[in-house]
């Protein structure tokens, strides 16, 4: 199957009915810092809080009933997870999700408030695999990979169809990259629509695997992954790679700290809750990293899914300011 | 001078090159939460992050050339002076902010980022007043109130023109209650254009003299205010107080813990930043405070200004999770 805009345009009718048309948010202070005029796709405000909303639901609707009857199931502890969960619940489909024993409460609650059934495996990859082939020989549910599957790309694409609709002449667009879904579906959409507009993906140096693998030629696996960008810690695929390879001109890599600044600036001056993932492109117009062929940039702002009692910056402890006031 | 919706809409052409139009976002977590469905009217996105850039813009514009050459001067730590500067400088008159020499440093540079000129004083409410009467002799600058003005409150009530412009058919409008100028210029345009939709104001069960004043029939000054909403500490004043007697069906009162509660699940659900008091009407009918004639409500966010680095809910110690790991 080769991938083409048709796929995504496809996509973007069967989930319109189950996903937000998300905003475009723009921010004078931010483009002062960054000498840019950006335009902020913001999929921290889709359903489940993630563009992932976007790719479930586009492989879920996408089976037949008999396919779908048996269910689905995958491998993952972020917000894939809950995007299968709540997307098959939308289909009034069963769903499973293979999560380490260890996945934080949270995460887990999360899930299953999707209705979805989690079974716990240990934290290694190869429990997880394990896990998952056992839940499918069980049950015949259909498996749905988090990035490395055609309908789950073609899915992530919509995002960048909707930004192209809203927002022309653009001269790049940035996203994140960890298993590169999100990545090559923007990819497939910007060189088929506006192909005078670059695309780049931007992930941790923490996690330069997509880098490496553009510069090696081949996929090189994800490291050690130690960034605060959890979203971001997972390895091309054999789908996305050569996408990504041919349509993608560039990987820019950001710092921690650039992360957290770029963070934090989001929040304090855009007034809107991102996950660290989500501030990757703009670390990488804060730092330079980027040689963008123009002024205006799209940036897709992936989730904003962030657990509120751990955040990156320096908290004041209670006695020191009077908004910790306990009641 | 009596004022009336007419007030407001003249206070809306007047400021519509200077301020957005901010978006009415809905969530349907908080929706079922609350058994209402809810319109926020999101005034966090305002320039300067508050609805005060209504109030503020609508003074500064509405003086004649000859007045605003004096320039213009207020007391305020919070939103307005920073307000007061932005729409000052917008105007190219000077901009002279009373201030305590103990307010955050944060507050002070934002209002000099603005270019206004900062007269520190000492922290008690007289050394304000004669801080300000110092700068309107020496300068002969327009002093603007924060609230009790009339042009402060026919800007302030624009917001309100603007939801009611978006949705059609609310039950009920509520607001934070401070100074009650947001408050009274939203009942003035409500029970103009929507007579059937109850006026309804929030705010802390620590600072209700709104509630005092109501049930007292005169304006009882706050007493102590040891709250965790900084913006809604102030009393109402002489010229907002007759308008809230007569148009505004009921204040509500709200605990502290209610305040935080409903402030996170607007971080969490909806990923938006919003202040303590921008979530004090939403903490109403979380705690179903409200006595409200029907399902469909709108708020209005008042703003989204918080020091990140002082959150009002328990924060986890660098060592106890992997988001705090230092890069």
């Amino acid at each position: 199957m080769q991938l083409t805009v048709d796929d995504v345009r496809q996509a973007a009718a069967r989930i319109r009915p189950h996903v937000h048309r998300t905003p475009v948010l723009t921010c004078r202070a931010l483009d002062e810092l960054c000498g840019a005029e950006i335009f902020f796709k913001c999929e921290n405000f889709q359903k489940v809080g993630a563009f992932k909303m976007r790719g479930a639901t586009n492989a879920v609707f996408g089976l037949s009933d008999a396919e779908a009857a048996r269910g689905v199931a995958t491998h993952s502890s972020g917000n894939h997870a809950q995007a299968l969960a709540l997307a098959a619940r939308r289909r009034g489909v069963r769903a499973w999700v293979v999560m380490p024993a260890n996945a934080p409460e949270v995460k887990r609650a999360a899930v299953r408030g999707y209705g979805a059934e989690i079974v716990p495996c240990r934290p290694t990859l190869a429990a997880r695999e394990a896990g998952l082939q056992e839940v499918v020989s069980r049950t015949g549910a259909h498996f749905v990979h988090p990035y490395d599957d055609e309908r789950i790309i073609a899915g992530q694409g919509t995002a960048a169809l909707e930004l192209l609709e809203d927002v022309s002449a653009l001269d790049a667009v940035l996203t994140p990259v960890g298993g590169g879904g999100l990545l090559s579906g923007t990819a497939l959409v910007v060189r088929a629509l506006a192909p005078g507009t670059a695309v780049l993906g931007a992930e941790p140096e923490r996690a330069d695997d997509a880098w490496r693998s553009l510069h090696a030629g081949r996929i090189v696996p994800v490291d050690k992954a130690d960034t605060i960008a959890d979203g971001l810690r997972t390895s091309l695929g054999e789908k996305t790679f050569p996408l990504i390879q041919s349509l993608v001109r560039e990987i820019l890599t950001v710092s921690e700290q650039g992360i957290v600044t770029a963070m934090r600036l989001i929040w304090e001056r855009m007034k809107i809750v991102v996950e660290p993932s989500a501030a990757v492109p703009l670390a990488a117009l804060l730092e330079r990293r980027a040689e963008v062929p123009g002024p205006r940039v799209g940036i897709v702002l992936s989730g904003g899914n962030v657990d509120l009692e751990h955040l990156p910056w320096p908290i004041a402890r209670p006695e020191e300011g009077p908004a910790r006031r306990k009641p």
